[in-house]
């Protein structure tokens, strides 16, 4: 008995994909994936129509998907975050059918309700055996953690692995067992390793961003929070993981042993975990090659699934445990509301991912961006996407100020501890006027009128509607 | 927030617990075990009346679970095994409502399919922190393995950890998440590891049983079976172990180099491990403290839930690749059929554990017993319980003679090469015949009218039906 099958091809006959089905797929390999344009390239070679991508994350290296879609193979589009090439021409209208925007919690969390049911799931893995044990940390495209797959193999009617590298059973220190598993597919390659590195995972050296990282670290030690069993989540942003290596040094010079790092992992945050800033690291997918190695080789450096991570459906789930996350934004308004899905203009170019999740869970959200970008402010009236609801964001820190989100009495506390560390607190409506002042008013975008992306909050409810661009 | 709950009875309070319901324990403690006991004892005081108690084995150390049959308390009991105190009293007719029996792939098979559903689930726990996420691994009380408790975490309502070694969130190498868990409570201790220990684990020094032995591993050998990727599962018992011992020297000899060992894992399984025989160990229990330590230092011994090790709700499982496995009886009939739930008097005092899983799973099941025990003959015309169809079953292995199941024209050629091996090689009827003459033809045990248990197959059938001894 082996799970092995020759193709792809084969593997789709034997699952029984037909016209109008959802298929799903993970983004570890990020935009160093071949797996889902090799996957889609197969189906409509076999002439499959009208069927439903669920793509944890769509990056730049899955524009294919243009074609399958205007030529109808992929009449629905799912994802948690969407890069700006495919995010373009669906805010142009490419879909008649709006896109279906989760978080990661909320898709994994959609899955095990059963709200979002997955019919044949197809698991890009660096490493498996011939029934279907499977796991990111090893092999030639290892890519580390493959936590937003779990949801996918546990919950999908079918389930398709496709490795490059095929090893004797049993795979040892599996990740996805194999009685998830349908069929196993060996090809040449299923990823550029050098891709997970995409988008910016250096420290900034642009003194906005450093000021930006200057003052969020202090709102943290302001905070109170930074003292033993901190724990933290931060993005791959450069002005983020500058604030992660100011927080690290404050650690370490004071003595603070934290309790656990969590996300997307970068080398910044193993480094705090060799450093003993953490006791451990909760990894849901690795954002660069030393992150990659760190899980293979530190059991404190923990594969977790994206419901252990940030998900509603379980009983808990990391995000409930965290202290503090630092967020970014493209455009906050006056509710502390936060868009990360569209830029200014409207364009689709990004997603929750798990900002809104570890918003909702963390004790202190902040959200650090620059006052402007491209001569647009940061502040606005009312965001073109609310990607995270307002309710969940603490503070908002500019280069120019830092705004405490007082809404129904919550943060008082928080806001006279910042101005006591002469940090310079101020309210969103001056953040707005401040960037103003720099950027002029910026002209109200107006919208087109077709729907093309519906964004769902992590709890499954309609959180925004995101229009097409005139 | 924090699971943490001041005692066992605020978190069955918090549950919900009410009369009539499903609670479920899990066996790794073994005859060590406190947690079941403890439970029952608050649940006992707090006035509930009419469970069901599914608990995946009774050992002699749950002998107060026949008081809570007598007050009410316990109205219906389901396990995979059972011990010879509580079994007695069973067969004597205590409970009213039969007992059921599962294996140990189907019990967790049957959580998987809702068809054996679990209120609230109780998880021994060496480890755990606040959260819920929890190990067998590490503490005072480690017992290795938890796989059985899988099943009952992923799919009870309710699930409470019980931990006598609380540590600081997040547990490093979990093995259960903290999505399962509503509630975790601390408690002195949780058992006794030296109870881990119970029933034969030391290889016999019985000459009978190092006959029985020698053949068993010569079977193997002319099989054919042990080459290069060779896997195996053996029990605990003294001749299996032997049998181990010798398969483990043809190995070294031959410079085989094996695939797995499975199964509830002692010492000789390690020494196989460490020895180069095997790439890996699945090991869904320890049988002993050796099998602890190594799986907790060695990445290539495996933690692997009930479903993966023997399920057959999963896409495989374990059993499914498994070539070998040895196994015991406490009778066998003419159609190979094998009782392990009652001894040759009727009395329960077993069950089929990963028995029939294992028999139906492997390329060559192998039962390996005496030709009479107690001046009671091994061989029956029909056995008094059918714990494993025959038609899963290969060879019977005793120190006079091996039989080999031809039944449906199956196994002719393996028949062809034991006698090649010059190894004896008699027909079962003649087995029963020298059994006889040894011991001397049984009295026919009358059984009584009463039904005491119903012994499900690993897909939920009925297999059998166990009566009151008289």
């Amino acid at each position: 008995m082996s799970k092995l099958v020759a193709s792809i091809q084969e593997a789709i006959k034997q699952c029984g994909l037909q016209d109008g089905m959802t298929i799903s797929f993970h983004h570890h390999m990020r935009n160093g994936d071949y797996v889902l344009n090799m996957v889609m390239e197969v189906i409509a070679q076999m002439g499959y129509k009208n069927l439903t991508v669920n793509a944890s994350s769509v990056f730049d290296v899955h524009e294919p998907l243009i074609g399958h879609i205007k030529n109808g193979v992929v009449t629905n589009l799912e994802c948690n975050y969407m890069g700006g090439k495919v995010g373009k021409a669906i805010s142009q209208g490419l879909m008649e059918n709006p896109v279906i925007f989760r978080s990661h919690g909320g898709r994994a969390s959609d899955m095990e309700k059963g709200t979002s049911v997955i019919d044949i799931a197809f698991i890009a893995a660096p490493t498996a055996d011939d029934m279907g044990n499977c796991t990111g940390k090893y092999g030639p495209s290892a890519c580390g953690s493959i936590g937003y797959a779990f949801a996918d193999a546990m919950n999908a009617k079918k389930v398709v692995v496709i490795t490059d590298n095929l090893v004797a059973y049993p795979l040892v220190d599996f990740s996805i067992p194999e009685v998830y598993v349908d069929c196993v597919v060996a090809v040449e390659q299923i990823g550029n390793p050098a891709g997970i590195v995409s988008g910016t995972t250096k420290i900034t050296r642009d003194p906005v961003g450093l000021k930006m990282a200057d003052y969020a670290a202090k709102v943290i030690e302001a905070s109170g929070l930074l003292k033993d069993g901190f724990s933290f989540q931060t993005g791959a942003g450069g002005a983020t993981l500058a604030a992660a290596k100011y927080i690290k040094e404050m650690m370490v010079a004071k003595g603070i042993q934290g309790s656990f790092g969590m996300g997307g992992i970068t080398a910044y945050m193993v480094d705090m975990l060799e450093s003993g800033c953490f006791k451990a690291l909760l990894d849901v997918q690795c954002f660069d090659l030393d992150a990659v190695k760190s899980i293979r080789s530190n059991p404190k450096h923990m594969e977790v699934s994206a419901t252990q991570y940030a998900g509603v459906s379980g009983k808990s789930a990391g995000v409930d445990s965290l202290d503090v996350v630092l967020l970014g934004a493209t455009q906050v308004d006056l509710d502390f509301n936060v868009n990360v899905h569209t830029d200014s203009n409207g364009y689709i170019m990004g997603g929750s991912g798990g900002h809104c999740d570890t918003a909702a869970g963390s004790k202190l959200a902040i959200i650090i961006a620059p006052l402007t970008r491209a001569r647009l402010p940061l502040v606005v009236e009312h965001c073109l996407c609310v990607s995270t609801p307002g309710k969940t964001v603490d503070v908002v820190v500019t280069q120019r100020g830092i705004a405490v989100n007082t809404a129904g009495g919550k943060n008082v506390e928080l806001k006279q501890k910042l101005k006591e560390a002469k940090l310079p607190v101020v309210e969103i409506s001056e953040l707005k006027k401040m960037a103003e002042e720099i950027a002029g008013v910026p002209k109200p975008v107006k919208m087109g009128e077709k729907v093309v992306a519906k964004v769902l909050y992590r709890d499954g409810t309609l959180l925004d509607t995101i229009y097409s661009v005139k």
